[in-house]
């Protein structure tokens, strides 16, 4: 493999040598996804790899106005604000997307900073969590940080499937947290039944584990999510993460966690030690945008309208192509669908180096399983995930055909 | 004492009885300036409490027009970023901040997060910190998440003095690190000599500790400050802090961390679990401003017109207030002096809830405390970290004269 260094680093591995370093960063993971992002700044690669949006689609214009009005007359703007975060904008937040206006909310850099603050405060080493298989990478990457057992729970189509975890905890498994991306999951693309998920918050609330609903894609749906966790059921067993990311702008960081009333001072303190508060001008610029009647349903109905046809035409190339030799489902929203190969020469990731040699990049299944996945199938090593969201439809087309003749040089 | 909660909460008391917490957040203190600042916003309330740029000097109208300048055309000023931070900008923080163009620089929330991000690095429970008696309570709210042990060193006006670090070295104690804020500090205002600083590597690099730099106050300086570590001699011993929440403003949380090349690695994967990159949009705001030839020093130069006068006024009015009975050192820059008095009928923690009824604030003395201190006069009982920074002159007498009320009320 030409350049393994570029996908799973073997730096925790030398770090371990130097009795400098503290446990946790000799264990923590670094992100295959983040050091593929440098990939795709050079131009000669097309990149399914990433999971950033259409920067075309960026509203620079709108922000640019909002900051403009944010800032006329008051440089309180830019001034230290409360730990929890701008007020109208928490509001917001519970009112329109945890569905409680009284919801405590509280604003963090993005949901991946309201998830590790999340698992600061509830995992211990050797506390289990259970999570999909396939599972986010970024929350990889922070478990891997923890000492705790990760343990990948059955997941299809439908998501994560509550009866597996309780096939688990019949033999002797106690989870701490769950944790999922139920809703046009990274990296899959499934969205769990609003069945299943009922059923999981009333397991959570049998055994005593806290359910981390990680929702960040909600906005970029193809056909209606179902409601979040904390929609269906108010439960102390469930916490919301949520983000702007996707439906606003990734670099603005504002991403926001909605915990249950216990869970709430920690967090906060956890805020605090971390960096004080989240950056405010951003806050107040997005705040300014969601109260503008109309405006964030028109910008992410305008980003649907893109992204429906690049799924369409990834998926298309990908079946065209590849026939009954690929397997992959109807794109339902988000930014990827997965893709398994039926027989490969070599695994997707003992592949991918020659992707990039010949100008596709894309991230092997194998990169997103959980350390420890009872039952699964081994299906990951013939995966990828791939991204429809940056590239317009030519260049998806582009790169299927480039993905084949890597595939077929390699028969 | 009327309301504790505000400077001490008890949380971590009743919080270690609830068994769904890790020991981490259990552990952790809540910052009591933080909690204070719910008390600057009253209006009633004249606080010296707060280390509070002037809202009035932050450059909203600077800021503005740099945010339309980056975002015009480019709405990649608002896409994913790198986590290592915006490349023009960490070149100049190494050519400007560090005197290295070739240094390593990772852009953080604020520098509170290069703190957190270095000592989640660096930090096993069990181990040595020493900083400076009184310390930075932000600091003190890190370590106090990690199982370390903290000791207070001796300090004076020029700073923490290595030979009593030598001599606890010498008395058996194996430091892991020293933090300490050398410039202006917070909370004493102290200036630590050029001296005391080459000593200080000299005894870092002898014993295998590391030095923590943070210098977030530099820009405020009444006199010129002595250079920074890494400007005096470069070693693999010293991680440089450094931030532009007190240069430019604090909203946009843009901090920074320079640390020697063994430490780079860890340093950037810890990032990308935390929150994957630092605000895009604030990196490139900051590094429009910057490059512009001659404004951060022209605004620097504004701010310290300003807040010399206001550290004159208060200094004086302590002084001509409380004569002998009070000791204050000459302010050489920052925002903070430490009033220390000879008799107090109560400590100053005692005397607070009262100083609110009667509408001054600041924060006492005893709350910099590191946890253990060899050698502690008890002296910080009846001292007061007093902010000169936020309010006019004429306030800052007014603050004074509330604080003879109730100290002579007392009496």
């Amino acid at each position: 493999m030409g350049s393994p260094s570029l996908l799973v680093p073997t730096a925790p591995v030398s770090l371990a040598a130097d009795p400098g370093l503290s446990a946790r960063v000799t264990q923590l993971r670094s992100s295959a996804i983040r050091d593929l992002l440098a990939l795709t700044t050079s131009g000669e690669v097309l990149s399914l790899a990433g999971g950033i949006p259409p920067t075309e689609l960026l509203p620079a214009d709108a922000i640019a106005a909002a900051t403009a009005r944010v800032l006329a007359g008051d440089p309180a703007a830019v001034q230290y604000g409360p730990t929890e975060g701008f007020e109208p904008l928490r509001t917001w937040i519970a009112h329109h997307e945890v569905g409680d206006a009284a919801s405590p909310v509280l604003v963090t850099n993005g949901s991946q900073q309201a998830l590790g603050l999340v698992v600061e405060a509830l995992i211990d080493p050797g506390a289990i969590i259970v999570t999909e298989t396939p599972s986010y990478l970024g929350a990889l990457q922070i478990f891997s940080g923890t000492g705790a057992q990760v343990v990948g729970a059955p997941t299809d189509r439908d998501g994560l499937d509550p009866a597996g975890i309780e096939a688990l905890i019949a033999g002797g498994l106690r989870p701490r947290v769950c944790y999922l991306a139920p809703t046009f999951q990274n990296p899959t693309g499934s969205v769990m039944s609003v069945e299943r998920r009922l059923a999981l918050i009333d397991l959570a609330e049998r055994h005593g584990f806290v359910i981390i609903d990680d929702d960040p894609y909600r906005e970029l749906g193809f056909e209606a999510p179902p409601p979040r966790f904390a929609h269906l059921r108010p439960s102390d067993a469930v916490v919301s993460l949520g983000s702007f990311s996707k439906s606003l702008a990734p670099g603005l960081r504002v991403g926001w966690v909605a915990p249950p009333a216990w869970l709430w001072g920690p967090l906060v303190r956890l805020k605090q030690a971390a960096d004080l508060h989240t950056n405010a001008l951003s806050q107040r610029v997005v705040a300014d945008l969601v109260a503008r009647p109309g405006w964030l349903d028109g910008h992410t109905a305008g980003l649907r309208a893109v992204l429906a046809p690049r799924a369409g035409a990834l998926v298309d190339a990908l079946r065209d192509t590849f026939g009954e030799r690929i397997s992959v489902d109807e794109p339902r929203g988000g930014m990827f669908v997965w893709a398994t190969w039926s027989h490969l020469p070599t695994t997707t990731e003992a592949l991918l180096p020659r992707a990039i040699e010949h100008g596709v990049a894309f991230v092997p299944g194998a990169t997103f399983d959980p350390p420890t996945a009872p039952g699964r199938s081994g299906d990951s090593r013939r995966s990828a995930r791939l991204c429809f969201a940056t590239l317009p439809p030519d260049s998806l087309v582009e790169a299927v055909a480039r993905l084949d003749a890597v595939i077929t040089s390699n028969e």
